[in-house]
């Protein structure tokens, strides 16, 4: 370390990239939305272009996270499963095959009439119990964990010997179809089928028990009662290996970092990288956050960390909606976030990153692999010739093409806290 | 090879990029200082902006100019320890760990007094002879060689089975304490431990014999006579593994190349590569360089070689003095450097490149991984539309983002003669 002590914030607005927008004149959502927080960032900062993995390669929100964290995700991302079990408190190690899980709703033909069971907001954690207690002495000598979490979510974990997470879902992510059963997926590696199919037998058990021990506890009686869709399966999907990764701090030379951030999964991801996880109240996950809030406690943080990652869902939203206006307006929320920390920041000893962490464009509805715009504005931080914050503006930016595994590493480089290589 | 003969220089001007510097208008060193000749090659050349390593990565001067001359520093860095052995003459093979040593002065407590004792300008060879005959024959079975270069700088190979150069200073680099004891540096690998204590316990002898040898020695009683400082003490720092690397003509399909640098361990690095190392009456490395003289002695050698790898040392010195005024008189030199080249090489047959090998921002006194700009001037560039030269105009340049590895394939193929990849 060069012996500074900047600060280093990381702002993400969600799948906040875009492409052209007809109804919008051809621009991106970012390009038509009104954004002068962002805009004085890119004129007093210097803008990057950035592809989270290879150029042109969609990313998730888990793994584009793990990229911006520095983490590659290709050496640790072994599916999202190992995220979610973390984010519902589950602990877990490494060799775990993780699971996110639906409680569903089954009739009597054992179809799905609802994936998330009418989102009960009571009397998951007693059916949580019933299915903990029902495979207390494992299945096939692989232990089994599970917890409930909000509404109709939950995570499975098994832990034993030789256990594959090369899986396919459960969750068939429709109604109107029997749940599928779990076999090894299609690029399972050949040394592994053996443990997958080893490991779907345990899956296909679980579920099979757990919908006869769900069906049979007095909370469904009651939620029947109620005219409420039964919580009466618990349905695996996004099967992930937990891994072991270094801390955060252990990374990045002892920087303490935080996340304040909307993701469930990028919750996870800062548990399984023990950074502190700070809540806001008022902070959603959906269209009516309060980013107020969410850059208040940037702010109030900032003496307490080194770095801290912050996320704002809503763009994400807008995109998979293919709403452009959805979209527009999640993005001004971003940049009074952006203001907010703008007015309140000593950026003399700070730095700050906004971008995305991957594109979703109102036109395609999902994520894809296009580039993302990114500014830095701050301690640290060369000018460029770019005064917009935007897709087409970001490719003259001064600081070039990057990777999202370059951010980390740019970052503590403007604020002096990264070592030397060579002398 | 495709069969041209077209001549390559490199021309470096060391530690030259930088950032905003608020006296200067928030202009950087590069952008304020005239620069006739570096903004003429610009005009009628090509552009880009480097990142010696990845985006942010700071990096030294001596894994810089590996990867200019082609060597990933990732794969055949093993700390700088070799080329400081190298630069005084030192043989070494595989294996031997090298570091670079000060003659310091300690007073009768052991404490250091002087980290360059005086800077002595007579007597350090008797004194290095002393210290070689006290280990003629070796510590704990390791052999011993020591050589003392100008002034204070001396360097010292240990060989034997079993080293290993993952070890911390005994140079503290700082008077008014003792010297450290030599130990395994923090990120020494867990496997290498056991020989990181090895050949620590053989520098910690080392330290303390040699201090009894040079204090003993009538070299010092004639100084202390003077009112010199004893030069009693020989501390190691940068301990570095050598390794075999592949001849700079063997990298590049059979290129003779020479360099005429002002960096003793960039000279290290080209005697390592075996490439010839040609002095020039009149650079000294300081502010006062005759930077014609090294301009003529690149005219002078264009003919006898492929390839020629120039550094002026200068505006590195101004960034880590921290002083504006220093570092623009520094670049005017650079300038007046490549003016000369301008008017005097035939730009038919030859590609220049000029650039920088890491910034040195007088506003931080230290190396940052910030991108430098790079210019391609004469046979074989494709001119841009970039008309000045400096850090910001660099990022529209036509030849892009490039990587320190990629200036000599770049250079090659402005002349043709690198080999086609395919048919």
């Amino acid at each position: 370390m060069a012996g500074h002590d900047g600060k280093i914030i990381m702002f993400i607005g969600d799948g906040m990239g875009g492409r052209d927008v007809p109804s919008l004149g051809g621009r991106t959502c970012l390009e038509a939305a009104s954004t002068p927080a962002l805009d004085a960032l890119a004129s007093d900062g210097a803008s990057a272009m950035m592809y989270l993995a290879n150029p042109g390669q969609p990313i998730g929100s888990d793994t584009a996270h793990m990229a911006l964290l520095g983490y590659d995700p290709h050496k640790y991302y072994r599916g999202r499963g190992p995220f979610e079990a973390m984010g519902v408190g589950l602990d877990m190690q490494p060799g775990d095959v993780a699971f996110r899980c639906n409680f569903s709703t089954l009739d009597d033909n054992g179809i799905i009439t609802d994936r998330r069971a009418g989102r009960p907001q009571t009397g998951t954690e007693e059916l949580a119990a019933a299915v903990v207690d029902a495979f207390k002495d494992g299945i096939n000598g692989v232990q089994i964990f599970f917890r409930a979490s909000v509404e109709h979510r939950a995570a499975l974990v098994l832990r034993g010997e030789g256990l594959s997470y090369h899986l396919t879902d459960v969750d068939p992510h429709a109604a109107g179809v029997k749940p599928s059963l779990c076999a090894p997926a299609p690029d399972c590696p050949p040394s592994e089928i053996a443990a997958a199919e080893r490991t779907a037998d345990v899956v296909n058990i679980f579920v099979a028990e757990a919908a006869k021990v769900l069906d049979a506890n007095p909370v469904n009686a009651q939620r029947a009662a109620e005219g409420l869709p039964k919580a009466n399966s618990a349905l695996p999907r996004g099967a992930g290996e937990a891994v072991d990764i270094p801390p955060f701090a252990t990374m990045h030379g002892g920087l303490r970092g935080a996340m304040i951030v909307e993701v469930d999964l990028v919750r996870g991801l800062g548990d399984y990288a023990k950074m502190d996880v700070i809540r806001v109240a008022g902070a959603t996950g959906r269209r009516d956050t309060d980013e107020i809030a969410i850059a208040a406690a940037v702010v109030e943080n900032v003496p307490k960390y080194d770095i801290l990652l912050c996320n704002i869902k809503a763009p994400d939203l807008g995109g998979h909606d293919r709403d452009p206006e959805q979209k527009v307006q999640a993005i001004e929320k971003v940049d009074r976030a952006v203001g907010y920390l703008l007015d309140n920041i000593d950026w003399e000893n700070t730095v700050l990153m906004v971008g995305a962490d991957h594109c979703t464009p109102v036109v395609t509805g999902d994520h894809t692999g296009d580039a993302v715009p990114v500014v830095f504005y701050g301690y640290g931080v060369r000018r460029d010739l770019v005064h917009t914050y935007g897709e087409r503006a970001a490719a003259a930016g001064g600081v070039g093409q990057i990777a999202g595994a370059d951010a980390m590493t740019l970052l503590r480089n403007f604020v002096g806290r990264i070592d030397k290589f060579g002398a």
